[in-house]
């Protein structure tokens, strides 16, 4: 029978544990939330929820077609221009998601003949985008430049190395700077996913290419996703308008995609200049996951140093880890709870973000149950 | 250098007249609109821009995480539940776009071992779809429920057909019936993607499967965008619960990228409630598309027979269609422009959309501009 296979995966996923179901939350949850990724808490900030009601009716729910034929508005480019001249690159590019944006930098800018150089801890979207690409892939050990350094040297011709910035499982950050090196020395392109960057790293969340001193730079694209510390929906890629232009004739992801939605444009808009106009916001993020880490680590917790808002607890085992969550929520706290197939390496964790609105003592509290609820 | 090789692609599109640019638009056109695919005229109906304001106000400007962590809302399942009840399947997932809930259908479907079937005219995102899941593609002629017949024999296990309902080049529909037909022979399922059916074809724009007698079948799936007849942004996958918690567990776009934003998913179900109170804009959205052919063919113009709401008139080259486009263009008419690469068979064409909110004059207008600007 069609799709009968489908029973046998999800019977071995029940026995082992791993079961995913989908938990809606009501619009004023009782929780404290540490789960989600509004790092600056912005996504309901009036400023941004007003933004998006006056895009949808000022340009319609939905931008009725790919970029390329009626899908750009004013409000598009107006976007594309500010997000650009923030994070201090030449031109930007909207998508309707980050994962799209990841797909398209690096399918477009790894043409048949190339080499990817792939960190083996990017995430998921950068991986579906070496899959698609035409050039070929070679995986390199976690954030070790040495390593993408001998990778560059098997390949003649065109090469990128393609890294996260901020790693969204452990929350460690790539050496942006070594990386631009290696890549450098070899003529090869930069693609780094700042997703998790943005908005926290560098002069008033400039982002980690900024803070690295990358801005800029000819040699180097910066994906991000509007849906984390701008809390909206989308993705941009950010580089030299000639990587742009190639963007817009090449990546199917931007071509045969509809153009993000107005609000969400308009939503994204009102939280960069908010951003923009209160730079403490990012500075506030990053304290309150070292004071989360500070916290954690006294309490006896296996917690990784954060390097920027993300941080995650290790947890002995995926069962453990999911009764850890559920343990936390049933004592009002939402947490996020990393498991296989989910971590390159195995390990589950739970993963905390410091956001930027967290009071004192609603890190209390949430060091306090986590460490109560210790498996 | 870095990205040097892109400057020859971009001469070489150049010298071959096919270089993209955007054109942003502003929020009041003056042109007559057949370029988007907001077919029901849904995009700025004002229940569904309302109804985008008010959940960005209750929701926030975005989804905040995963749906698997904070980025499933009640109104996510609202969607989905009325979703799944109006096209007649047992479940709906919704993601945050077409391309990417086409992508998350094929890979998740298609494991390892499996066959996938795709026929030789599918959008570009079952194609990426097609070439990150890890079963086998073969790809069978346009439209020919014998050729997908013969590939099925060549492979026992798991395979699916995958086809759009209708293509988005030329508009034309595909055999549902023989393809379910063929592959219920084997056992195989069937994955359709009825981006340009729903809201068009079938009872009330139930879309083709439900046209086809194949709602609800436990071997079909169905892949739906919210971005053209419901004036927003996002998609859906519908299926046999089995296949939606198999999508849960294991697509990657799901997991691994943030929910849809809650003003997106609000002007969705606003759109599909106006729709299911008013079916028929379906059946008027149809007979426009049959009125624009009638006029082109009886002014001489190659237009294909449409079978939906999309209507191609065939170009000699991709200069001249470039060159007809921004003709109608400098006399009031939005028209779409598909040439190289977007074009599976070469041939370049104007593309037009039959909105259900054409007037009779706007009709005999946008006739009028297409023949006397023909190259
Ligand atoms: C590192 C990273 N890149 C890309 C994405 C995808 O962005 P989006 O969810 O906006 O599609 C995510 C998370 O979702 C992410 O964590
Ligand atoms: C047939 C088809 N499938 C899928 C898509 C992708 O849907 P979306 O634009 O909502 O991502 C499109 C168009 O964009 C399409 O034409």
């Amino acid at each position: 029978m069609a799709f009968g296979w489908i029973d046998e995966q999800a019977e071995s996923r029940r026995s082992a544990g791993l079961v995913r179901t989908l938990r809606p939350r009501p619009a004023e949850s009782p929780l404290l939330d540490l789960a989600s990724n509004d790092y600056l808490g912005l996504a309901r900030h009036p400023d941004v929820t007003e933004a998006a009601a006056r895009a949808a009716r000022t340009w319609g729910g939905g931008a009725t077609g790919s970029r390329l034929v009626t899908g750009t508005t004013e409000l598009h480019t107006e976007l594309e221009r500010e997000l650009a001249a923030f994070c201090g690159f030449e031109a930007a590019l909207v998508f309707s998601s980050g994962y799209a944006a990841n797909l398209a930098a690096v399918t477009a800018l790894a043409p048949h003949g190339s080499l990817i150089v792939s960190d083996a801890g990017n995430h998921a979207s950068l991986i579906d985008g070496c899959r698609l690409a035409r050039g070929a892939t070679q995986v390199v050990a976690h954030a070790d430049p040495e390593a993408v350094r001998k990778a560059l040297r098997t390949h003649d011709g065109p090469a990128v190395a393609v890294s996260d910035t901020v790693f969204s499982v452990d929350g460690d950050a790539a050496p942006l700077a070594a990386l631009a090196g290696v890549c450098r020395e070899r003529g090869a392109g930069l693609v780094v996913d700042d997703a998790h960057g943005l908005g926290v790293l560098g002069d008033g969340g400039r982002g980690a290419p900024y803070a690295a001193g990358l801005a800029g730079a000819d040699d180097v694209v910066v994906t991000v996703t509007l849906s984390k510390s701008l809390g909206s929906q989308g993705g941009a890629v950010l580089g030299p308008a000639r990587v742009i232009g190639q963007l817009v004739n090449a990546a199917r992801t931007f071509i045969f995609d509809t153009g993000l939605a107005p609000a969400a444009a308009g939503a994204a808009l009102a939280a960069l200049r908010l951003l923009r106009g209160e730079p403490e916001r990012a500075a506030r993020a990053r304290a309150v996951a070292g004071e989360l880490h500070t916290r954690l680590t006294a309490a006896g917790l296996a917690a990784v140093r954060p390097d920027a808002a993300v941080v995650s607890v290790r947890a002995p085992s995926p069962e453990s880890a999911v009764r850890w969550a559920a343990d936390c929520r049933a004592e009002g706290l939402a947490v996020g709870c990393f498991r296989p197939p989910s971590v390159p390496d195995g390990i589950s964790r739970l993963r905390l973000t410091a956001r930027a609105d967290l009071s004192g003592d609603q890190i209390e509290r949430a060091v306090r149950v986590i460490g109560d609820t210790r498996p």
